[in-house]
């Protein structure tokens, strides 16, 4: 039942890796059975911290909305489109500026963070201070039910909420408060146990062949406190096995456990599996990619359809704003 | 020889007065003469301080273009729309956004000096922090060679320029740095001495009737150290009197500075020869103004071609921004 419509963008780092499948995209892919979905590639966001080096983008996005339909993202169910084609959230963003206090933006926690981590970077423009408000009008110029977010994105959605409000309290009611969609994701590792990540190249890319695949895999870190064969290992320490729940049958997985605790099995045969697993469970979404990526006007069509598609909506609420506004 | 291209705009402040006509109309009459125009309402503007009251937008707009089209604005020769309507504003702003420094924009003089003034309105939006960047994007988004200024401006356009530089060593040159044009603006004081201000209640404005106008400029203030109509007068001590300079042809002006001085004339003769000057000099516009508010359908015609124009012109400067970006 499509009632309830819902928002989503990523910022187009590229290919796909395993924590993007695991942590969005099969989010993605269950939400568009049951909600009307909005997905879009977030390339205007990627400028509030890349703005210096934009080179890769359209390649980047590309490559990213190729992962997505591969994997079964379909445009006829769910509209795919690219942020930055779509004037509306420019609009909407300016419309939002006049009446965001700059205090709310200083306040937002990932601010300072990332200004602090991100040393490498000059993030103290004035985009980057911004980009809860455009991050606020990419979501409510649908006039989205719900978003879907990680537990680490509430503070983000509670401002663009404190934004539609002010709005609403304002020039009169135009926008839903969106509410979270809570996701469970699970944690994905890389082959070096940190958090999977292109930058710290520890990444299984949805691209990847599947001789790529079984390279990284096989060189996976696994328990380090079993530094011999002949030693018994303990799965709960294996970098390796928090792949093995997502990819190999639970039977199998029990097997494992045992035969593992008891020095049965040893890391390589182990990874052995699991690498098999992952190949024949990626297989058909990495053979349609290949398909899809013969055909590069598809992905031209696709995103050309869904920005008609997006405008169309959020010109719908534009139009809403403007009357409200009195512009 | 249309060989350069102008940008200006007006906050619409609904009709205008005799000091928006001698400080910015005239001027603008002039240049449509000599360079491609493209004047616009800057309603985005207008939310920066007044968001909280948006009410009369819409009909101040029509007002204030009313009012350029009868004093002689041609829209056959001037591109006339209004900012809202052409989305490459907003664009190119968020676009500026990302390149431009907070600390450029907390420089800004204005910035802090308005927030001092004006309290009873609350200043502190991330919309009125950006406003240099919005009107950065006004006038490059249509690469526009020169923009009209007073002295108090240039601060203004020099951090315009500072960003097109910046756009312009980030991604390449897209931008042609604008110059300013600076225009000499006569003082128009109001009806009792200060600033010609709506705000104030002293305006003389274009739209009223040649009985208002009379009214008006009898309750002027005019030398107040001459109390007596026996006492000698002092034109250059004289409130009126700076509105002689722009109505009453010189040769009279000077036998009224001889009659003031030697008190042969008092000031309610003088100001009824003003009086009369200025609205011979304004019927034929005022009676245009009547004819063109009989024709409500004639401005929206004019604006919406001017939004065409002016999209189509923004349009082709936002592809270059889109290629330069490699968005």
């Amino acid at each position: 039942m499509k009632n309830k419509r819902i928002v989503s963008g990523m910022r187009p780092t590229g290919k796909l890796h395993l924590g993007h499948y695991h942590g969005v995209l099969s989010n993605w892919l269950e939400l568009q059975q049951e909600f009307e979905c909005f997905f879009f590639a977030a390339d205007w966001h990627s400028l509030t911290t890349e703005y210096a080096n934009t080179e890769g983008i359209r390649d980047n996005i590309r490559d990213m909305v190729l992962d997505w339909l591969a994997f079964g993202i379909d445009p006829d169910k769910s509209t795919v489109f690219i942020q930055s084609q779509v004037p509306q959230h420019a609009e909407l963003n300016l419309v939002l500026s006049m009446i965001t206090p700059v205090s709310w933006l200083e306040r937002n926690p990932t601010y300072k963070e990332m200004q602090e981590n991100l040393t490498t970077k000059d993030l103290s423009t004035f985009g980057f201070l911004g980009y809860p408000v455009l991050m606020a009008a990419d979501i409510i110029v649908y006039k989205a039910a719900r978003v879907p977010v990680g537990q680490d994105q509430i503070p983000h959605l509670e401002l663009t909420r404190e934004i539609a409000r002010r709005f609403n309290y304002l020039y009169g009611e135009v926008f839903p408060e969106p509410s979270a969609l809570l996701t469970e994701t699970p944690k994905v590792v890389g082959l070096d146990g940190r958090k999977m990540s292109k930058s710290y190249g520890n990444a299984i890319f949805l691209s990847d062949t599947a001789e790529e695949t079984r390279k990284k895999v096989m060189s996976m870190v696994t328990d380090a406190q079993r530094p011999l064969r002949s030693d018994p290992g303990e799965p709960d320490r294996c970098v390796a096995f928090t792949l093995h729940s997502l990819y190999v049958p639970e039977e199998k997985r029990s097997e494992i456990v045992s035969a593992c605790r008891s020095a049965q099995i040893g890391c390589v045969d182990c990874k052995k599996i699991l690498a098999q697993c992952m190949i024949d469970t990626l297989a058909p979404f990495r053979s349609r990619r290949e398909e899809l990526s013969e055909k590069p006007d598809l992905i031209d069509e696709v995103l050309a359809n869904g920005a008609v598609k997006a405008a169309e909506e959020a010109g719908k609420t534009m139009t809403d704003v403007r009357a409200a506004l009195k512009v």
